[in-house]
């Protein structure tokens, strides 16, 4: 299974992972977070089936399971994600979490021991 | 411009040619027969466009322009191409021309000198 080369783009309020996955339709491709933080896009292509009388004269096209994989950062937010697929490219959008409250100065009083 | 895989599978009345083009559409494809016998199958894919606040963090993705030719068989009928694009992978069909008529047998009568 070679590697799905990929593009990714963070956007100010979202990444977006774009993967090539020819052939295959929405229904084919799977989208998953593995232990919280890993993306996976996934999806099987199959041999064209060989009709009477065919003959295979070169066959060169990858075929069989596409696989990708990324470790999403801490700011992206598992439960924003949302994937589309058209012509056989394949792009999936994970939100990212609002930045964090910034973390207040607090002051300790000093007592005269 | 790397090469477009291939795959061809020759049919009792036709050939049929299958590139992978991901995230072109019908329109973005061209299909020619240059000289008369060598079909030619091209196509670019551009990059997105860069928005405000983007960053790309990978782009490994193949854009630019695609192409793919191959020299036709002496069978192949050029007034019967036709071709189809769907999920990012296009398939065009070559019509094959009917077997010529087997030559006859033709008789030279001897005539006596």
């Amino acid at each position: 299974m070679a590697e799905t080369l990929a593009d990714v783009i963070e956007y100010p309020k979202s990444y977006a992972f774009f993967i090539d996955m020819p052939g295959l339709k929405s229904g084919d491709i799977k989208v998953q977070v593995e232990y919280d933080n890993v993306l996976v896009i996934s999806g099987e292509r199959k041999r064209e089936e060989k009709k009477e009388g065919a003959v295979f004269v070169r066959m060169k096209r990858r075929i069989g399971k596409f696989m990708r994989k990324f470790v999403l950062p801490e700011t992206a937010n598992t439960d924003a994600i949302s994937a589309v697929c058209q012509d056989g490219a394949v792009t999936v959008t994970v939100g990212k979490l609002p930045p964090p409250e910034p973390k207040k100065t607090k002051t300790i009083e000093v007592k005269i021991a």
